[in-house]
């Protein structure tokens, strides 16, 4: 079949919205109709060239939602007409990381799915000259239609709207999860988020959920603060204003009781690996625990004393929020229809397809929190 | 009084065997007899010059065992007669660290202690014309008879051999506390050591008793193969025989089921920030945890790619494995005396206090896993 797409066939250029060849689902995979995506700033490290892992000509986009239209053949946990969100996490349930219940990383079709191909090696999209296109995240939801494997997708109830829901695909649930899953914060915790776009907003809500009684922000940008509050952010840092960060950080956290100081989780949504340092050095000697959550360039190193973790901070990072995407998901979109978190004040932009190279210039210059392109 | 000591007088040169004058205890202090005492890298660290912290003259030593023949005003725990280890980091049970029940860190006295005085800023010890000579590490073991303040001391039965607890003051306790305490390492998990001295060694003897199935030694001498076997370790690997060890764990700790390999638990007991990203980075994606206990060089960083982190590695470290030590050490003591741990095959030199500095000479060759000294 034919379906309309935005193509980014080199990388640094703009996508080119044409139309293009969809094979239908093989066995194990399903087609979607995307009804709704994000555009988030992975799709842009990769279409600008950054992303060294980068294939063109490809179809980007992970973070949508839509409708199943057609299964292949084997597939049992999804029909036609289920509402679903595309995992570029999937959760196979049968390999040793999805069965090791330590992690969400599930492995069954890393190695193809890397490689911007299906399970099977090949490719669901070509040029009209026959040229194949490369899968993006095993998602390319910048395509109306799309094939996934049934692993990737997760099924969700059909009364939640596809322009808000679509985030949980990747922004909600990345920084959400960072709180509960990766660094399960507790009732009454300490709590420090670096960069407050959409990632860091979502972290910031993470927390409001779990309880912690502080939330610090930092953002270089003051015009970040009255949504970052809104979402449950109790202090504001913007380290133009401060000689020293972590000190800054460090102060505040102080009781009369413990004259140490630090935060007991921070998170970094930068990317910045200077600022993943300050994010480790700013817990709480004893306990702190860091999570990277942010993309660093390629090539970029964090780096430390081992100081810090010998006396007792910890290190670590979250791919997708933890969350195991088709047992997950499903949750995390009933807590929005249910009022326990909010995505609608973070889409700040709809786009058609046509308009979707707009998505770039609004998050370059801050305007967007999200840009979601309605089909 | 007087009494005899090993006194540190300048950074870099041998100890000094001399008389010293020792004050009593003061309100909350112990008067401890030290009757054997192990010598360790960290006091060499000290002695050496290398440690940027390191005060002189001071009277160096934190890994005894002794008998308390008088306490101060108000200590209540301990009493003359009672066998006790000295603790470099001590449990009062009453900060905002020893309550948290997250750390062992207690910072009842941290300040004074790291500046080589009692809590009240003072010494108890003193040259023959009045000069003051620090603590060190609150403990100064290298004295026959020494002052601790009273959340200093882990009370422990009558009947162990003061010959070798002494070595759970430091060495035993931080190797075995690494994996109990820190790691949490489960029965069954896969686990590598980096260096193979008397930290190591007792890392891998924690392993055994954790029920690890697969313990992989990695040290530069094969002759440390030999005893590293007798504690526990299954595999072994010399650097210098392998192009890749990172890639070379990985592959070793591959199963049918699976593919991606990777230790479950690493940790590193040589203090080289090179090994410690090795360490990192050989364990496995989703859930691999890296434990530092080695002592860097100052100035010395770690480094690693975040994405090591955000495919679900976590970087910690441990100081003195974790354990409270009041409320562990006597534990490890039952331990010992139980036959669950070994520490006599480690005890490989006893000294006498005259003979003191070649202790060093022992450790810089290689000689020794410990050498002890007896007053």
């Amino acid at each position: 079949m034919k379906t309309r797409a935005a193509v980014a066939l080199e990388a640094g250029k703009p996508l080119e919205i044409m139309e293009v060849n969809l094979e239908g689902p093989k066995a194990g995979e399903v087609m979607v109709e995307i009804k709704a995506t994000g555009i988030c700033h992975t799709d842009e490290f990769t279409r600008s060239g950054d992303d060294p892992e980068g294939l063109f000509p490809s179809i980007l986009g992970h973070e949508g939602a839509g409708v199943v239209v057609e299964v292949g053949e084997g597939v049992t946990s999804v029909k036609p007409g289920d509402h679903v969100i595309p995992l570029y996490t999937p959760e196979c349930r049968q390999c040793a990381s999805c069965l090791s219940g330590k992690t969400n990383l599930c492995t069954a079709i890393r190695g193809t799915q890397g490689k911007g191909l299906m399970p099977d090696g090949t490719t669901r999209f070509s040029m009209s000259d026959g040229t194949p296109i490369y899968h993006y995240m095993g998602c390319s939801t910048f395509s109306n239609y799309t094939v996934l494997p049934e692993i990737a997708v997760a099924k969700v109830r059909e009364d939640a709207p596809f322009d808000k829901i679509c985030y949980i695909g990747c922004g909600v649930t990345t920084g959400i999860g960072a709180v509960i899953n990766t660094a399960k914060v507790e009732i009454g915790a300490k709590a420090v988020v670096f960069g407050l776009g959409g990632i860091g907003l979502n972290v910031i809500q993470g927390l409001r959920l779990a309880g912690a009684d502080m939330i610090i922000g930092v953002d270089l940008n003051d015009d970040k603060k009255e949504m970052a509050e809104r979402f449950g952010m109790t202090h504001f840092i913007n380290p133009k204003n401060s000689e020293n960060v972590v000190q800054d950080i460090v102060e505040m956290t102080k009781t009369p009781f413990d004259q140490i100081g630090g935060a007991d989780y921070s998170f970094d949504a930068t990317g910045n690996v200077k600022v993943m340092r300050q994010a480790l050095e700013c817990t709480h000697r004893g306990w702190g625990q860091s999570v990277i959550i942010g993309v660093a360039p390629a090539g970029a190193e964090i780096s430390t004393r081992p100081f810090q973790l010998v006396t007792g901070r910890v290190w670590k990072g979250t791919a997708f929020g933890g969350a195991r995407g088709r047992t997950d998901v499903p949750k995390i979109v009933d807590w929005y229809m249910d009022g326990k978190i909010e995505i609608d004040p973070m889409i700040t932009h709809t786009l058609s397809l046509d308009e979707i190279n707009k998505g770039w210039d609004l998050m370059h210059s801050g305007e967007s929190i999200r840009s979601v392109v309605l089909y």
